[in-house]
């Protein structure tokens, strides 16, 4: 089997689980109680906290551990607006964020919220001048994601914060795709959100930071965990290997960044010597070293995509929490594709332990599908 | 070290651990993907699912995973209010509810929710007839909790219930301390939660369960996971585990429970015959068989449980999630004890794995601690 999801999920990173271990074994406090239990659960939270914090380059007390991204960027999103609803009642965000962040703001809409979708161009890239332009006196969140989770576009992120902070608007990076991969650094923002699960990491484990200051309410209620912003016993376990695979991923990332972009690059080249009529979508340029995305005349991704499982290839046609879902990506609508253009689409990831022969092996077995799919609908 | 903070969290079970090992290590799929991986993941997760349900009593389709208990009733209160509006603005809970539920029933003031808080009496118990007589027209949530949390008092939901029924307003049953100990069947709600941590399962997952056709807004937004209830990737080994546990709580509770609470009842009779001016907080007969609550005269619970703690005691003040606060128990003083009597409070809970020896031992020096404080105090 030839695993090509990465921006789907990941494989726990082997260290990550050496040092969760003891945290699902002996070490059982909860980290809120105060006798040595507990002390020793917290002092295992505080550790992960400031590891994540020193990667992130913030202070430890601005990073609030949630469930993973969604929750992360409902919670920013939702407790921003609520908490500044005296300063406005406007939202900015992308046309191509996750759908965590697009559903958010549609449903701030039942409060008397107003949205602006902030389209890319053709090539997945969002303008820091459109951005600009669409930001108004009343506006009280901004976000737009550091790179797509379907097209792997990095976005111009700095540029776009700077026009944030020129009118004083709350800017918020989805970071879940470029965690562990590009330095949070090209990532400026006032809010950031990441999952570790998506960096060798554990499911069900993520994070939020908020710029010292910010006002923002609470989505999940309870006692007075993360300094009484996330209610909830936090998963003392999942805040250590979300450390441990972050840290891991930095120190690696300079040799794995170019090994997998090798791989994504020769995969390109062979798609487009090897098959007519497919389409790199996407800017080619600034792009995760992970991403490949084609769309393929003639033929529907979904189909591709069930034929290379056949074939012992894992693909996907976007993201996967839209997984099963008959509508086209929202990302490749917004970038200016047809919706038979998008249909067409499938999105290839790799990752660190995939190699040279794998790509090279998928190729085959895409070209053979995609030639198979193509006679049978003559 | 002996710890007596089983109310906190649970060491987690060593069968669980072995049962989530495969969901950390190689079967690392997105349970939202389509392709094999993926498809390896989604079959834990309904197995998961399927297996809670089963111990529920519930379809499968009913159960929406969490984060934990904090998130699954927040979700509940706060969707179910969103949802049904139309219906009502009001909220009933009982005062001494989790903090979870109490937070989030106040947060909705600020929407123009009204919020009638239900005291018990003084053994801590909530009359069904006193929440009859809260529940108004437009109640749309009500909810008091299966045990509590903090003096172990059970709840007699099966009456309040009744009640709720009758007036035809959705009913909530926070089981975060009865799952794993008494039988849901003696629980009957609309809605309810559980979280994994309190019996023997991980940390950081948890769920609700939702009755067929209420109607509910999602908490965290995203994809179409937990049939679009719930966005965010499945903590696919938080889930394998949870089942785990649960069934192997229930399956073994009959003999727990009797060994349990012998060592309660025999925990009691010592204090009460051995240590002068002890009052026990909450019935004595329905009661878990894990729980212990003692109020001392002459001293602060802060500063037992702190001793006691030097003594390789772990015990707690009342709920993990309040640790560190100042302010007396909110359960104590709903129950009508004097400022000074809940601040007076220790809470001693029982697990699995306690003997006769550690009990007896935990008895011996809280009754020193208690002399040397009271000496000191003089």
């Amino acid at each position: 089997m030839i695993y090509l999801d990465h921006a789907a999920t990941t494989p726990l990173s082997e260290g990550a689980f050496g040092a969760m271990k003891p945290y699902m074994t002996n070490i059982f406090g909860n980290p809120s109680s105060l006798h040595a239990y507990g002390r020793e659960a917290a002092n295992a939270v505080i550790a992960a906290r400031d590891g994540i914090a020193a990667v992130l380059g913030v202070p430890s007390e601005d990073i609030y551990f949630t469930s993973g991204g969604s929750e992360a960027c409902t919670a920013a999103l939702k407790g921003v607006c609520a908490a500044n609803c005296d300063r406005g009642k406007h939202i900015v965000v992308s046309a191509i964020e996750h759908h965590a962040l697009i559903e958010s703001a549609l449903d701030m809409q039942k409060y008397g919220w107003e949205v602006t979708f902030v389209k890319p161009d053709r090539r997945g890239i969002i303008s820091p001048r459109e951005i600009a332009s669409a930001l108004r006196g009343d506006t009280v969140f901004a976000a737009v994601m550091g790179a797509n989770n379907e097209v792997g576009v990095i976005q111009p992120i700095a540029d776009i914060y700077a026009e944030c902070q020129k009118r004083g608007v709350f800017f918020f990076c989805d970071c879940v795709q470029t965690a562990g991969v590009l330095p949070f650094s090209r990532f400026p923002a006032d809010g950031l959100a990441f999952s570790a699960h998506k960096f060798y990491g554990p499911k069900g484990f993520g994070g939020l930071y908020m710029r010292r200051g910010t006002r923002f309410s609470r989505l999940i209620d309870g006692g007075m965990q993360e300094r009484g912003k996330r209610g909830g016993t936090t998963y003392v376990a999942g805040a250590v290997g979300c450390a441990y695979a972050l840290k891991e991923a930095y120190m690696t990332c300079g040799e794995t960044n170019s090994r997998v972009a090798a791989l994504r690059d020769m995969f390109i080249k062979r798609v487009e010597s090897g098959i007519a009529g497919a389409h790199l979508n996407g800017d080619r340029e600034m792009r995760l070293p992970s991403n490949v995305n084609f769309s393929f005349d003639g033929c529907r991704g979904d189909e591709i995509a069930f034929c290379l499982d056949l074939e012992g290839v894992a693909v996907s046609t976007g993201s996967a929490c839209s997984s099963g879902a008959t509508s086209p990506s929202h990302v490749l609508l917004a970038m200016g594709l047809s919706e038979e253009e998008a249909k067409s689409s499938v999105r290839f990831t790799f990752g660190r332990d995939n190699t040279e022969e794998e790509a090279e092996e998928a190729y085959k077995k895409l070209s053979l599908v995609v030639d198979r799919i193509r006679r049978k609908n003559i």
